[in-house]
């Protein structure tokens, strides 16, 4: 028979057993931060109508979708976990109670080129609050604390970069640079990457007032900007968000640290207010593991209703990479058994019924009964690093007395099977 | 602005906050037994090059798939879990620690004719136990066991139908009817759905032999299968298989019924030996959901190396929503929060507080911080039907006493922050 080589496309992450433990211990994690803090599930398809999810979208992104067609019905795979929002809240706005505080995690696929970290299918754990009036600067603060936890939660240390884009968007106003916002936008998305020199002589190519606007947006103090005769609503209204929202968070208990940083932008995207990012601080490299912002009008495509909402987003496909290439991720576990019970002679039947009764109280484990030589099972255990073993003879089972074997230190404990329960850390009833 | 109609394509689930909030809950059950069974977990990714894909698909699966190019790669998204399965285990091969005991929880992807109960994009939950040896029938068990651990966990009973396709496999060789055995195949996958009389009619369209075949088929203890002179070792071989697969249950405490049927085919794939399927006992409808069986050779189509398994896949999507529209699944909850935390005048920070401590202690809660007068916020706690509220005002925070007021009964009780966390059934440090 002649045979097709297996593998996998390029850009798509797929892990052995011990990394993926890890990886989902990471994304457990993650889903119990959203729910401890009472977000309600949502799960949207991979696939829209390309109708739906392209309406807003341009440029790049439509560039990099995975499009097609299927009889008469041209649909695309999501590329984010925002426009699927959208929709859903346009679909179901009268079902739904707002503010309506979602969470969602899920796979997202963009075909861009194949670059260090980056991946073409990937998940992202998406939070976002959305209401139909107006949303207080609270919904900001409490999608910025709920990204420090998740950070926490993994007990990965972040600094978190927030800015305000009305600023930005009121400077480009006042200095008579609405022309060339784009290009500012984009210049400051890179402004952490390259010099100050660099910066400045890029700027220098838009406006001749780019000394002046590189002093303003060094500025690490909302309250600095204030010595600034900056002429524009917008500017001013994003400066007083910006210090409403420092003393919001302030009450908030965040155990990352969190800066006014005017260089963040996070691109072209939809938001009009507050927006943030997180970078590592184990780090050298600074990328970027998430952020969000605040957005009006979420759902404008669809529906005349005003919807405005601020959101967080992780990318845990491309954190895990980075962790994992950093070498800040353990990987200990070859599987998640707690223990192997392993039969001698005849005694599967209760081998079984011991693993039952341990698997009522919690405890991952697993009976060795496949047709192999003792040694071969004893092997088998050691391999995969399964913590503890119990061999199962008939002195075992006539004296009720297990003996646990902890395959690490080597020593063994005799006890019966409420004991093993307890040893292993299961709920004795 | 123009509007473009919000819509979910047809055939792919998207279910409101309430329902999603069950379904999640039975996604945890599941994957709770597969945790406790020790399995190792896997995630493939959704999209694979099409030659990867197709090697082994045919006809009906062909047409139903996914299928696209980007750039010069010709890909597909998966229909099921079990190709991309073959493909990882003949790439990490030296890596995995045979038998290889897998569980993988993802979407698959079926562009077929829309019909009742089947869906476009479906989540499967499939679990496999794979050899680079001899697997016995003992790993058999264990998935029979495992899909009723599946059905215990989620508090519905099922009837569990078994059989062994070397049986018929042997009956279409002894009668000499290899060059039907497609048809043959395809009619005991429907014979429980048609009458006796029906089946006869069909079956006598392909054999003359139709009586005494029909005679075997309708046996249900393979002991009886003894009284019938047919020489063939492959029947034998499934008989003996057969008997001694039912032997091993016994000693497993399966709380499902389960039973030999013989009209268990699991349609034309790539099962040779044990089959089985699942019908839920308190449906009138005897519709399939979920099954497995035994291979040989699973990763034939990339690798010389012989590796058999046997697998078992329960199909949630459909299972979902087979139980909603028969009444058979109570949607009580439209939010995971336990408690809503309602400021009163200037308390927010204390209300934060108090939300992080009772976070910390494990319980689900929300601080109504939103800029609404406190009667609408009382009516989004209603509405959201949060169990418990709590209002916090100056006497609160000076007598550390919080009521806590259920919102069903509508009684309060008096308590401090610990009260509180114990009331709620949270940890107590």
């Amino acid at each position: 028979m002649q045979k097709i080589k297996a593998k996998t496309l390029s850009g798509f992450m797929e892990l052995t057993p011990e990394k993926q433990i890890v990886f989902n211990e990471m994304k457990d994690k993650i889903i119990s931060v959203f729910k401890l803090n009472g977000l309600s599930p949502m799960d949207t398809p991979i696939l829209e109508y390309s109708e739906v999810l392209l309406a807003k979208a341009g440029g790049e992104t439509e560039k990099q979708i995975y499009r097609f067609k299927k009889g008469d019905t041209d649909m695309c795979m999501r590329f984010d976990l925002t426009v699927p929002f959208a929709k859903y809240v346009a679909i179901h706005q009268n079902e739904l109670i707002f503010p309506f505080r979602r969470y969602q995690v899920g796979k997202s696929f963009r075909g861009e080129r194949a670059q260090k970290g980056r991946f073409r299918e990937f998940y992202q754990f998406d939070v976002d609050i959305i209401s139909d009036e107006n949303l207080s600067l609270n919904a900001d603060a409490e999608c910025i604390d709920i990204f420090s936890q998740i950070f926490e939660a993994l007990d990965k240390r972040v600094i978190i970069k927030i800015n305000n884009r009305k600023i930005i968007n009121g400077l480009i106003e006042f200095y008579k640079l609405t022309d060339k916002s784009d290009e500012i936008m984009l210049l400051l998305d890179k402004k952490s990457k390259i010099s100050e020199e660099k910066f400045l002589e890029e700027l220098k190519k838009l406006t001749s007032k780019a000394n002046e606007i590189q002093k303003i947006l060094n500025l690490n103090e909302p309250q600095a900007l204030l010595n600034y005769k900056i002429e524009n609503k917008l500017f001013w209204q994003g400066v007083q968000e910006m210090q409403e929202l420092l003393e919001i968070l302030k009450i908030r208990d965040i155990k990352n640290q969190y800066v006014f940083d005017q260089s963040i932008i996070r691109g072209l995207a939809y938001y009009t207010g507050t927006v943030f990012e997180g970078n590592l601080v184990d780090l050298d490299e600074k990328i970027s593991v998430g952020g969000g912002g605040r957005y009006d009008n979420l759902a404008e495509t669809f529906t005349d209703k005003n919807f405005c909402g601020v959101g967080s987003s992780v990318g845990l496909s491309r954190l895990f990479d980075l962790l994992d290439k950093n070498g800040l991720l353990q990987f200990s576990k070859t599987t998640i058994s707690s223990l192997a019970i392993i039969p001698l002679n005849n005694t599967i039947k209760e081998c079984l019924a011991l693993s039952k009764t341990l698997i009522k109280s919690g405890i991952s484990n697993e009976v060795l009964y496949f047709d192999k030589p003792f040694k071969s099972k004893l092997n088998y255990a050691n391999k995969k690093r399964i913590p503890f073993i119990t061999v199962v003879g008939e002195d075992e089972i006539q004296s009720n007395l297990y003996s646990l074997k902890n395959m690490e230190t080597g020593e063994s404990i005799k006890t019966d099977s409420r004991g093993l329960i307890e040893l292993l850390g299961g709920k004795v009833e």
